[in-house]
């Protein structure tokens, strides 16, 4: 039933290698799907129109690099391997920068201008450069995906399309699984510098985690989900930030005897007619379903006129889960182009 | 930017009169949507492909029928509308029969016919045929939308579609308004009888509560997730009803105790490779999200392969609530038909 996809990936770091061993398993929720590039700075560029085996693809990066295989193109970058091969769609799933969304920017835009489709799960870009991408998407009659941009592979982008029409009128949400763990952990006594040990041991805070601590994650989040939920079109300066650190043990503790929850709340309401975006600690009561959100989990509320309030929960992070994503937009690209 | 949309209603209760208010009040989220007919039993039947007046129409639902208009169609029912009229979709909104799903069921094969579109809040036509609607639908090529059979406006069945692809190995919902409201009472300690009382004058409750304290209609929405969220294909008989009655306020109580809530839960899981679906009363830990759905909310746990637990909070009944899930139906059609 399902068509063909082909498919080429800019960045092969864990989330293009579970989508690659889904392919190479045959997954059925990979199924069609065709990967005609790949392109990594550690381990170079291969591209063919006959399509690439999977299974060599991965062990290939677990070995050594793409250097063996007669497709591979040396000293070539992703701009190269879009011009060597003929993709539906470019998977973009480079390292996040969220001051100049490069390399991802260039890369979707590169690709939307020789006429391919864009799913990307790369927050900078989005967060950045939206309306711009978008008019190019519409421009080249191409589609512009991103769910796994928020909330990994949990549906929330697509929540939030539906939502706009509900009128969302403000959205709270817990976006950073890092620190959600951290202050799910202190809830347990563990102090504040052995919670980030532990969450770094377990893989899902950087070695550098102030994009996390410091609220520049979620507030990249919070910005692509307000324009999509609420048109709200805010520069991620303009989110007023404050650090996880700025709350003591004794006050998340205190929290809960007062039963409350201290969370590190994404934010954004309204003030006088003008969109207000936030992220810091803050208490909430038991009873409020983003309370009840622990260790690395995510869940955002919508506030409606038509729905009153609307709550998703799901994984914020995680290969497999942010390679479903993919596979979700890809889904939805397909629906599109029929 | 909204192109017009055509749409002919079948039932003007409190949904269709909440949709043709948001008409009349030129609310956006009901831009570019023209009523070209009515047909309601109360009522009778108007049609004209020039467009009805909806603020007239209200009016006149409310004084005494459409008698006084120049395109009222006496003896004339829902089909006869169809003929008269040209629409782009009929919105089926008449009294759900779970026996029968008629009168339903033939309005929308009526319609699609011809080469209508759909959009239903009525569970009966979708939990009994939905198979062979969707045939119908594929082969006159129309779209056969049904967001406000579950949770009124709450997207739900759109986040089932999405969850398809990560294989949902079960769900767990809150499906059934009245008792949820029923249960929360009874744990601040009012009577099982006052209880319903209580929602019977909140309007939530039918003089007839049968369909929802012995679980059919918690049932018929289980069946139709199950559908697009598992591909499960079950009977509403097969589902395995206990009555909200067999749980006592003791029990409901000594629950609390324990840490945990009993709550009507639609349960859908595997057991030895079959489909097993259930509505009956039962407790959950109070870390579970479902335990924290309180009064009238409902909410849905869908488990999946690939992202685990997703979970999705938010209003299940209301008219002006399953009115936006009309609006919805009516927005992703007008996307599949550019």
């Amino acid at each position: 039933m399902r068509e063909v996809h082909r498919i080429a990936i800019a960045g092969f770091g864990n989330v293009g290698q579970a989508l690659a061993h889904m392919v190479a398993a045959g997954h059925p929720a990979a199924s069609g799907i065709v990967i005609v590039g790949v392109s990594d700075p550690r381990y170079g560029t291969v591209a063919s129109t006959e399509g690439l085996d999977a299974a060599w693809l991965l062990a290939s990066a677990g070995d050594s690099d793409f250097g063996q295989h007669g497709a591979h193109m040396p000293e070539a970058g992703v701009l190269e391997m879009i011009e060597a091969t003929d993709a539906d769609t470019l998977v973009e799933l480079t390292i996040t920068d969220l001051e100049t969304g490069e390399p991802a920017a260039t890369h979707l835009r590169h690709a939307m201008s020789v006429g391919w489709n864009v799913s990307t799960t790369n927050k900078g870009p989005i967060a950045l450069y939206y309306g711009e991408l978008l008019e190019l998407a519409h421009r080249n009659r191409v589609s512009l995906a991103f769910e796994g941009t928020v909330m990994s592979g949990t549906p929330v982008v697509s929540l939030a399309r539906h939502i706009r029409s509900a009128r969302c009128q403000a959205l709270f949400g817990i976006l950073n699984g890092t620190t959600n763990y951290i202050l799910s952990q202190v809830e347990l006594g563990v102090s504040h510098e052995e919670a980030l040990a532990r969450a770094q041991a377990h893989g899902f805070a950087e070695a550098d985690p102030s994009a996390d601590v410091d609220g520049h994650d979620a507030a990249a989040k919070l910005v692509i989900l307000a324009e999509i939920a609420a048109g709200a079109d805010l520069p991620i300066a303009s989110v007023e930030r404050v650090p996880l650190s700025s709350v003591s043990t004794d006050e998340v503790l205190a929290a809960i005897g007062d039963g409350e929850r201290v969370r590190y709340l994404a934010s954004l309401d309204q003030r006088q007619d003008q969109w207000h975006a936030s992220v810091s600690p803050r208490r909430l009561p038991d009873s409020d379903p983003l309370a009840r959100v622990v260790d690395a989990g995510n869940g955002v509320t919508f506030r409606t006129e038509l729905l009153g309030d609307v709550t998703l929960f799901g994984p914020g992070a995680g290969p497999s889960e942010t390679a479903f994503a993919v596979l979700s937009d890809l889904e939805g690209i397909q629906r599109a182009s029929v």
